[in-house]
């Protein structure tokens, strides 16, 4: 029972549902459709897709997110950056309004979806951990600025095509005098009041007596308010005769359930993309929930999310959506209008399938400049250059991840700026421990305690060098460490002692046992014992299955005190006493 | 003065050089070049390359060694391993025998000169430590059973190709029928002679009345002896009339000295070998390098290591040569007959130039058999299973490390097999530090020294949780430091402190610095106050660079015992007073 409420957080929530939660969760549900209807048609425009696909995408993932999902608040559907991956790794199989293209983002959730299935149950999240802070921040930050430039485009009544920032830019700039001035100025006018809407709105809805609370989730019908009048502007002038780019029939009615076919070079093709998209989803969701959770000291299992999304995905693609996942705009909503079970977003999926049987041919004259302008105020939030300056400042290695994720993500798109920003947090971390920190450390007065001499007043004996190396040895450093402790004893003549303080050593690999080894015997052909002090637990027992404790000319202490009272027992202790 | 001599080693032994010097020199420069001129026919061959292009790479790059380098004994020229691995890269460009492939052999001895010198120059020699001990022992030991089984062919009289221990093996199988009675005789017997020469040889001279020392050195000369019978065998007998393969024409004088002309498709197709060569030629040459120097407590600059090898590389390139290293065997010949400085390398380059002058139409009748029974028997030695052995008691990961790294170069050759080394390693690495070992920790009695509870007798408060984790906190482990904390607390609903006690964070990177202060926020919530202690110097310079010391609800503690003591003074200091 326990393990089955592990796999169906379900079963652990539905088992208290009441009536008073079941009507809460209605309500909510009602809030959450109204802002999820507009998001689900853009971001299918987003994704190159035909609209009705955006809202596939939001009715089966939402049920199945509600049985395996382990936070209460959780949105899941399309989002701006997956579906901006979606359309990059979509497009280089298939040309966009064919019906490859569809089956290829089918085709594209499933695969992702097995992925964070298998990565569910083989424990494989920590697979999510290689996307540092500041890459998955800088991957936002240029996704978002892709994506509100590649947008501007249908708000011009411009053609732009491209994979990447500096793709669109090209590819727009000779278009620019082509743009069609109905559509530029319908397009203008929405992004203009968009953008009022998220900060005026609220206010003049305080204003005219609406509760604080309410006025903020009234707030957010901003974009469906749009869809409205500008559907009504443009049916009423008739602007698509001039020139106003509209949406056209949208097939009503619900998805039809089936299983995509297998085309083995399709997968080969998407894997690497349906790789990175389930895993920069996952980033983004879990870290929603944790949010969430963490303001109603929930808990939230990721291996159990990797299902849930997994669960989600699947369900998309068998449905006739694309991926999917958590969303931060939506969830916010969501846990703002009081969402206390999943439930509420499996209500949302019955209010969009609602909407898909009644809603479509309402949306006919919708122009899609109105649904670019929804995008683009959308996805403004997420370029987030502070983040940027902040880290540099923090950690320039860090920044120099942030900043190279963020220009090959401009330069080059998604796919090339993720890797590149995965590789460079991993090759500088690496480069970064190759050159390590050391201490010569000495004895501080009145402790046993041992800190650097440079930076704290301490007592050393001629005899001894004692040298802290702050990194694990391993092949990165081997060969500094043995370069540095060459030269510590060059540079001292009298040293008969080197003792090595490794409280900061967390693994010794092969390698660096080769090198404590040849440490070892070039000290001690120089008439030099060579001591360990503060070896932890873990690496003793792996020292123990080589012959290295054997060989080593001096001992392992337990502490650094104890290393320097069996050689000058005299210092050791009139420095301990000494105030 | 100083800084010419850093970079012209030779300026400091030349300005001793003395007549006894000398002599000594040139009578060890006799004994590598018996030595020299069979392997370099015999890696040539390896190479896929006419034979003098063998005896032209050892001649520029030894004298450039000679100046640049900073090894007393080193003897560079060409070697196994790296003449595999140029056979690989040019049979990728190029077909072998055609002209195309020797200008594409050259251009890589300049490309990865070039490497070589770049990295010198930019400092970046810290490159070839993320070959780790275990990858390249896993890398020489597949080479030299590649090497072997490919010479098998030679040795039987049939063709084998392949980039792969497996290709050469699958090439071969079906043609063993082929085999030529007369080749194989030949080839057998050579190979025969060749291993009983290394152990036997020196035995009987020493019976014959040698010295030890002499014996051992002339024990050296079965290589010259075995192509020396072979040839006046296959000469006499007219052996080449019933199928045996001969070396036929070498044409004799030296290399004329060109600059390669500059074909950016073939230099872009050989970057990659180009730089695995540059960076397994470096390790190899300068492992053994610093063998020897230890030997008589000389220094070796790996820095300007890199210079000289660049240099010799280069050379090598420019006088028709292929890329070349130091070599093990060759070294140590060098090294044993007593070598004192690089000129012994020049006057061995000058030995070779009189045998390319003199010597190349007596080797018209030399078998191609002989010269693979030579490199049979030169790699044979490079096989070392026993360090898998030890390895993979000593770390598994390591020994997952080596056991890929050969599996992968036997099955899809060199370039794949040291990349997926690599990379295994690196991501073996990443993997066990973003699970590190955490110790709760508590006072040892009598001292102010913490250990895990878990193995030593310790101490504890029950206000307090004191967590030792071990490693540094990066990205892989940020989320993994979040869930352990939490769990931690949630286990201990008692606890009002909790203490990180840090001696072993190397590093804190923005990521991790984000989950820290998730951490401060969530226990701050629950009424729990955090704290440091044994922050290190710099970490603490760089948290000092963001506001996360601000928003600590608790203190930075210099040592564990403080912030025990600043929370619990009476435990701490009974506990320190107790035996």
């Amino acid at each position: 029972m326990k393990s089955l409420q592990k796999y169906f957080p379900i079963l652990i929530w539905g088992a208290d549902y009441s009536r008073k939660t079941l009507a809460n969760d209605v309500m909510v549900a009602c809030i959450v459709t109204v802002m999820l209807i507009p998001q689900s048609l853009a971001y299918a425009l987003l994704a190159g897709l035909p609209m009705q696909v955006g809202l596939y995408a939001s009715m089966a993932p939402l049920i199945l997110y509600a049985i395996f999902g382990t936070s209460r608040a959780l949105a899941v559907g399309p989002v701006a950056v997956v579906s901006l991956m979606t359309a990059v790794a979509v497009a280089n199989v298939a040309t966009p309004g064919t019906p490859e293209y569809l089956t290829a983002a089918i085709a594209l959730a499933v695969i992702s979806g097995l992925m964070l299935l298998l990565m569910g149950f083989l424990r494989l999240g920590f697979l999510a951990n290689f996307l540092s802070h500041p890459v998955i921040s800088g991957f936002i930050t240029a996704s978002g600025i892709q994506i509100a430039t590649g947008q501007l485009a249908p708000i011009l009544g411009i053609k732009a095509h491209g994979e990447s920032f500096v793709g669109i830019v090209h590819s727009m700039l000779p278009n620019l005098t082509n743009a069609n001035l109905y559509t530029a100025v319908m397009g203008m006018v929405s992004l203009a009041f968009l953008f009022w809407s998220r900060k005026g709105l609220k206010p003049l809805l305080c204003w005219l007596g609406l509760s604080l609370r309410s006025a903020d989730l009234a707030a957010k019908v901003g974009p469906v308010l749009t869809i409205a009048i500008t559907t009504l502007v443009t049916w009423h002038f008739g602007l698509a005769d001039y020139g106003v780019s509209i949406v056209g029939v949208v097939p009503d009615g619900l998805p039809r359930l089936s299983i995509p076919g297998f085309d083995a070079d399709l997968w080969a093709a998407l894997l690497v993309p349906a790789l990175l998209i389930a895993v920069v989803g996952y980033v983004e969701s879990v870290s929603v929930a944790l949010t969430l959770a963490a303001k109603k000291r929930q808990r939230i299992d990721p291996d159990q999310e990797l299902i849930a999304l997994g669960a989600a995905n699947i369900g998309a693609g068998l449905s006739g959506g694309f991926p999917v996942t958590g969303g931060l705009s939506r969830s916010v909503v969501n846990f703002e209008a009081g969402a206390e079970t999943p439930a509420a977003g499996a209500f949302t999926a019955l209010g969009i399938a609602l909407a898909a049987l009644l809603l479509t041919p309402l949306l006919f004259f919708l122009p899609k400049a109105t649904l670019a302008a929804i995008i683009i105020v959308a996805v403004v939030s997420l370029v987030d250059l502070a983040t940027f300056k902040q880290v540099w400042h923090y950690s320039k290695a860090d920044g120099a991840a942030m900043a190279s994720t963020i220009v090959m993500t401009l330069i080059q798109g998604v796919e090339v700026g993720l890797l590149v920003g995965v590789g460079v947090s991993i090759f500088l971390h690496l480069y970064k421990t190759s050159k390590p920190h050391v201490a010569v450390v000495g004895q501080i007065p009145g402790t046993m305690h041992f800190r650097n001499v440079e930076r704290h007043q301490v007592v050393t004996s001629p005899d001894i060098v004692s040298l802290r190396v702050d990194a694990s040895f391993y092949f990165p450093n081997a060969r500094f460490l043995e370069d540095t402790i060459n030269n510590a004893v060059a540079a001292n003549p009298a040293v008969k002692h080197v003792i090595l303080e490794c409280p900061a050593v967390n693994t010794v690999d092969a390698t660096a046992l080769e090198s404590l080894r040849e440490i070892n015997h070039r000290l001690r052909d120089g008439g030099i014992t060579l001591h360990l002090s503060e070896v932890k637990g873990p690496i003793m027992d792996q020292l123990k299955r080589s012959t290295f404790l054997d060989e080593l000319t001096g001992k392992v202490h337990l502490t650094q005190f104890d290393a320097v009272a069996s050689i000058d027992p005299e210092l050791a202790r009139r420095t301990l006493a000494a105030e």
